[in-house]
């Protein structure tokens, strides 16, 4: 390797994102510069960040099936890290374009198709160029949940109880690889998440019981750099809509967005939020 | 022990039967009316089955919170088996009696409150008395799923190994007391049942994947007397309603209410049912 392929000064260094949709991969960039880092942005047709373009010292908007391109523009770029941000919707995408041929191949060697297993594939095939995948939150250590009680109210001891209780099913749950959240009350399991996402799952606690907790942890098998689970603003205003009392998240593991103002929501209502630190 | 308490021959031989609502009591009580047996019922007030008065020897409408009773009227009667079969409310009536004290001493016994452990606790108390609890299908076998593929549609080589995989998953879920059913697609979990039911389980999964596989299953928690998964002409009406393709049951350890109309249906309308034999 000669040395103009790996940057002597930090400031220089370049940082590659492939974005999806949200405030996440916006955030990373905004992140990204703020540490003096020259900023590639990689974004899908039909899912683009347009504002990403803005942050950007390198924009690119290729087709979710150009896989090959998307290898090609990382290594052109010089990039040594690259993180991947944000929800990519790929099914609609993949219907309707034309795949280049490292996308099919790619496909093909997927076992299963979900999200977890194309992303871990993906970053397979980039770290073979040589580059890193890192986690976005190396930029954005502040929207890791903390550990502890995060919430002016404070848990009742069957509350605890019941946050205990709740890990534990839900690690057991993420084990089988079926979803990262459920509800419970007095030790039983009122719901639990499986394709229907956590707001889902949240509504319709409420529907069958009140007064319950929500716990939402990081499952064993998910690779932590592109799959942590994520809560925020909206998190909230669902449990306030279906009753249920305490939110319990895996402190350092999970992603807490808005966290402020979901917090404050949370202390106007009475509702718990506590990270929990988990083995 | 004198031998006016055990009875000697057959058919004079007394049953027991505490109903709750449902056809599974009535079939119950046909069944050992059938078998030439005496029938004693005990049913609870505001959900009583009063057809049962008709078919019973000896019928007894009590508070669900009279458990001292329930023991008493059981002993009194000389009974030498006895079957749970039937739903049970048991929260509206525990909030709107008063319990004697029998009730209160197993209500302060019990761990938690999930049904299985009442039931669980119940039997226990009656089996102390020397009265057998028997399971319902010990009279009614041909309730019980057979083995093998029911219907006229088999399952494609996808969709039994989407059957194997679903019970691996269904059991570990039971495992966990959590529930029953799950519903799976391509070897991935739409969604998972916990206190919803199946019905508004099979519903949830129609909303967010077509072609899916519907699997039930024995918890291994449970007890076969008197916590058998079921299914019925319902649970073909709501996997129509949500475009599920195939249903697998436990062979042996599920009840099938309505067969042969629930399997004409399926067949009328292309979906699978299988019986699938476990360990």
């Amino acid at each position: 390797m000669l040395s103009e392929s790996s940057s002597v000064n930090e400031p220089s260094k370049k940082v590659a994102l492939i974005a999806g949709e949200g405030q996440y991969p916006f955030l990373f960039a905004k992140a990204v510069k703020k540490a003096g880092k020259s900023l590639l942005v990689i974004t899908f047709k039909g899912q683009g960040n347009t504002e990403l373009a803005e942050l950007a010292d390198e924009y690119h908007e290729i087709p979710i099936t150009q896989f090959g391109k998307l290898l090609e523009i990382l290594k052109n770029s010089e990039a040594e890290e690259v993180a991947l941000a944000g929800h990519i919707r790929k099914n609609k995408a993949i219907l309707t374009a034309r795949p280049d041929r490292k996308t099919i191949s790619l496909w093909r060697k997927l076992k299963t198709r979900n999200d977890d297993e194309i992303l871990r594939a993906v970053a397979r095939e980039i770290e073979f160029m040589g580059v890193k995948v890192i986690s976005p939150t190396r930029y954005l250590p502040e929207l890791l949940t903390p550990e502890g009680i995060l919430t002016r109210r404070k848990p009742t001891s069957a509350q605890i109880e019941d946050i205990i209780y709740g890990f534990a099913i839900a690690k057991a749950v993420g084990e089988l690889d079926i979803g990262q959240c459920v509800v419970v009350k007095d030790r039983m399991v009122v719901a639990v998440e499986a394709l229907e996402g956590t707001d889902a799952t949240i509504r319709r606690a409420g529907t069958l019981m009140k007064d319950t907790v929500v716990v939402k942890v990081f499952k064993p098998s998910q690779d932590p750099r592109f799959d942590l689970p994520s809560v925020g603003l909206k998190t909230i205003e669902s449990m306030i809509e279906a009753k249920v009392r305490v939110l319990a998240l895996e402190a350092g593991r999970s992603l807490f967005f808005d966290r402020e103002k979901a917090l404050s929501l949370a202390d106007k209502v009475g509702i718990v939020v506590v990270g929990v630190r988990y083995e």
